[in-house]
């Protein structure tokens, strides 16, 4: 519907005035640019980040709305500073998401366009439940959405292809099931659902069904593609080329056949009538679900992939805890030498920190890359939750404070995700004040029992209450789901929220963070994270109950906690923790990182 | 669209073959009848118990569905044991209602009807999300479901007439607020929403709107009505016989005009064409909801009444505490008499307890009767978290154990409910232990600091996670609003529940009851319960903060608790609480009931 524009004119033309150009082409007085993908990913292949190439501006979060004459980026609260800066001088107006507006964008359209008006947004990177409220809200402003149109198909000239590297196959020794099991246990869940056709749009939910992984996205090991199952073979919409010779012979025995990317929607299309077509509303996005035929039912659930992922088995379970020790190594290693090189005057930053950091983690034959980016924070930097050093604006650790470090890594047999905060010369008795309170919060969660099974986002006060008790409190969620080398945030597993969701429970076999913190902005920040998973803690008549046994294996710095002021069972458990991390990791360290580890975890009894 | 069936064939006819006769006449396949009113009420009116009347079944919960040859009552599992005595030779099945089917009468209609069946309820008492849950499965089925018609009307014949008893002024020194002023702020919450009118059904808003109490149904102060509020004026559909003159002349000054309480949907059936009208989609039936014309915008949301009602004024709450003397000298006479009676070797009862206790809550000038039915249980009659005493199957007191006395008052002061453990002789270790650790879950909520405003559902494991750690539970809620002379059950204030609703924030001024329990089915049961009122804590960089201030004023007995187990921080909390009892009641009891208090109340410090 969109003609080509004259690439000689479009090559040089910045890339607002080319949206305009091809806004007023196609009728549409407005552009909706959402920082999204087919796949709804966390992190963004460089082919969708049309957002970043519209606007210039890089952040992970954000939506730009474009009418003729204006332009406005809408960033949550943690991108509010950074996009005033970026855009300063361009044009482009800033507004706030929440709380006092949720859809602000929306608002702002309501407010900038005449009745009549049509409002233009890819569909197929759309969220279905943004697609219902923005359709709802703009109807009933009398203005019509168009969805079936992608604009920056044709306006953005060297925009990177749908990625393709290579993906190989994850192994049976770690991968535990094999693609026929999976793909059996996931036709039963069809079928009680009187489902013929299952169609998976989220990367995670493909590379853990599917035994591949791949390296199509940053700090993911993911690969570009969907998925349509019916009841006795499968399809993978994936470019042919990145799948091996060895992963592609495990696909052919599962009946999995691989046919272009770009096939997907059309295949859709293609349903025969009758079909039952099974969909996560939650994980497909709107132009996807639209090109289902109306002939078709559709079933809306929870995808029973997503469902059978989180929970870990046995065998994963172990392999969790042998990566861990090989993460608990490296961060001994480097922890020992950071602190040797700063008894010795050497000079350090927050980007050495992180360079250190994952080389130490790269020895491991099994390391993979970082699961995210590292966050090494120094001072002030540490209250911002989200904050990920980079080389440029780095701060040097060159006074008394304490250092945050959120790190993690992905191995073949598992994924990390550790936070710990370290006393650089002498941290001030409020910052060990606020360490302690956070430690107490993470303790009484993991140490708690509850019903297996449980909604995460109602155990989620029992870590908050020692926090809210000196009136602290710390806005991110408690806990994220991990996955098993694949995405460090795995959902619907979640310690925290307002609404309790299908595949939020707590159950023998959930592996999950407990990361409790506390902001002091502009000063100071603290958190404490462990991966943690859930096991059976024993049944009554009260049902069964569950409770963690933690899977990290990190000392804590001692010196930043008020120790005299935990309780006698606060003692008990980090005396127990140290232990168990000490008899684990000693055996594998020698030299100057052993003796760190037998100094930070020596019993503390009463301080 | 019935024809009146002859009245003379009717009367000695049994309801069933009535119901089938009629059902036939009006050409539907089966009859679905819900034990609930016009006003979604807890407790019904007379009127309403079409269930019962059909039936026999006369329990709080149960639905009956009824086909030409077979007919079935669905329960929950607290009535199942109760229906199936009940119902056995009467030609009705008996079927659990959850959790493997929450709707298994929906599921029964399926399974006995043929595709094209119509199925007939009365829409006028049928919940909005039960009309669309059961037409969404009905009609998937190819059933028909007609909802605009009442069998009953009929086919009853000596169906008791929709209540009118005596309403009342309840006069400003306990009301606060003038009904003018609670009509001005709905008015702008209305406007807020462009609403240009508002319904409601709800008997408890209703009648704290109109600062009138009355007598319509048992427990609960209120009136058979509906409102219609529009910018300027108000309708109050009631049998007009039932307001005295000072309340006649109130509800004029406030610009509130009385009609007849069955024009109300004929009321909501002609409003104009662009009214906008709010209405609660939870406090409103179906029939009622579909009499609004197409026309006219509905506008769903919780109503302004209900949510400005949940929150009380300093006023209110000093009316609560002065309410809480008298509640708490009452159930001190109580006490001691019934201590010394035993001790003088009386004969005691359950159904003595009952009406000894009542006898002396009616003591007070501003008793009005109960606020629930007493649960005076014995022994295992104690692990019924509803056990309600009857005359005739009262136990009696006469052996070693727990007595569990769950009770409360209406008071024109205020709304009590209050359920203490009383140790009877010796009880058993394991007694103890189950009322110590109830203590703990009562002690860890009541002393909790909670961000002003949470929600209630997300408070609840702090009062669990010390029953979860020794694999104990309960399975009711942790404490529900209590209304200020209304509903002791008043919604949506709520401390459990998996669905976090607006109206369920914790903020200052709601007042609630905490109550954990342990049930030992067939053996004990304990709980504490206390009244409690949501209090400013001040606030921080972290925002404001709540807790809560115990308003319930009456000893526990420390014979039922292991005091040695307790941490020093759950003996001040007692403690404290004990000292608090005393300096309030102290100067106000004399003799034995003094003694009893000052016995009762004296400070463990370590046992």
């Amino acid at each position: 519907m969109l003609e080509t524009m004259p690439k000689t004119v479009a090559a040089s033309t910045p890339p607002m005035l080319l949206a305009r150009a091809a806004m007023a082409q196609v009728g549409c007085e407005a552009l909706l640019v959402y920082n999204s993908d087919p796949h709804l990913s966390e992190y963004l292949p460089e082919r969708w980040k049309a957002r970043e190439w519209l606007s210039g501006f890089p952040a992970s979060a954000g939506i730009v709305a474009l009418t003729a004459t204006r332009a406005a980026l809408f960033v949550d609260s943690r991108y509010l500073v950074l996009a005033e800066q970026a855009m300063a001088g361009r044009g482009i107006e800033v507004h706030l998401i929440g709380p006092a507006d949720w859809s602000p964008y929306i608002t702002w359209l309501e407010g900038h366009l005449a009745p009549g008006a049509s409002v233009l947004t890819d569909g197929d990177v759309l969220a279905v439940a943004e697609h219902r409220q923005l359709d709802a809200r703009l109807t009933a402003a009398g203005m019509e959405l168009c969805t079936d149109a992608d604009l920056f198909a044709d306006i953005w000239h060297d925009r990177p292809a749908v990625p393709a590297k290579a993906a190989w196959l994850h192994a049976p020794a770690q991968a535990i099931s094999s693609v026929q099991e999976k793909l059996a246990r996931l036709r039963e869940a069809m079928a009680a659902q009187s489902a013929s056709h299952h169609f998976i749009s989220a990367l995670d939910d493909i590379a853990w069904l599917t035994n591949l992984r791949g390296g199509d996205i940053e700090h993911n090991p993911f690969f570009a593609a969907h998925l349509l199952v019916n009841r006795e073979s499968a399809i993978l919409f994936s470019p042919e080329r990145i799948f091996d010779e060895a992963a592609t012979a495990a696909l052919q025995a599962a009946g999995v056949c691989v046919r272009p990317y770009n096939e997907a929607k059309a295949a859709l299309a293609g349903l025969p009538e009758g079909a039952a077509i099974l969909v996560d509303p939650k994980r497909i996005t709107w132009g996807f679900r639209a090109a289902i035929p109306t002939a078709c039912r559709i079933v809306e659930g929870t995808s029973p992939v997503t469902l059978a992922k989180r929970i870990k088995c046995a065998a994963e379970i172990d392999l969790f805890r042998q990566t861990m020790i090989e993460d608990g190594i490296a961060l001994c290693r480097f922890q020992a030498e950071f602190e040797d090189g700063m008894a010795r005057g050497e000079s350090w930053s927050e980007w050495r920190v992180h360079e250190r950091l994952t080389a130490m983690r790269a020895r491991s034959p099994h390391f993979r890359g970082l699961s995210f980016h590292t966050s090494a924070a120094f001072g002030a930097n540490a209250a911002i939750p989200h904050y990920g050093v980079a080389r440029e604006t780095a701060l040097p650790i060159d006074r008394d404070g304490l250092l945050l470090i959120d790190s993690g890594g992905q191995y073949v047999g598992g994924t990390t995700d550790v936070c710990r905060v370290w006393a650089i010369g002498q941290p001030s008795a409020a910052m060990i004040g606020d360490a302690t309170l956070a430690m107490r919060a993470l303790i009484a969660l993991s140490s708690a029992v509850f019903p297996a099974g449980y909604p995460g986002p109602l155990l989620d006060s029992i870590a908050r209450a020692p926090l809210w008790a000196e009136g602290l409190n710390y806005f991110h969620g408690t806990g994220h789901g991990v996955g098993s080398y694949l995405g460090v945030h795995e959902l619907p597993t979640l310690l925290s929220g307002r609404t309790v969701e299908p595949g939020m429970e707590y159950l023998p076999g959930i592996v999950t963070s407990i990361e409790p913190g506390v902001y002091r902005k502009g000063q100071w920040g603290v958190r404490h994270e462990n991966i943690a998973v859930v096991i059976d803690a024993g049944s009554s008549e009260f049902g069964s109950f569950a409770r963690f046994e933690t899977l990290t294996l990190c000392p804590f710095d001692r010196r930043c906690l008020d120790i005299g002021s935990l309780a006698r069972h606060e003692i008990a458990w980090l005396d127990a923790y140290h232990a168990e991390v000490r008899n684990t990791l000693a055996p594998r360290l020698e030299g100057r990182a052993l003796q760190w580890l037998l100094d930070n975890t020596a019993p503390m009894k009463n301080g």
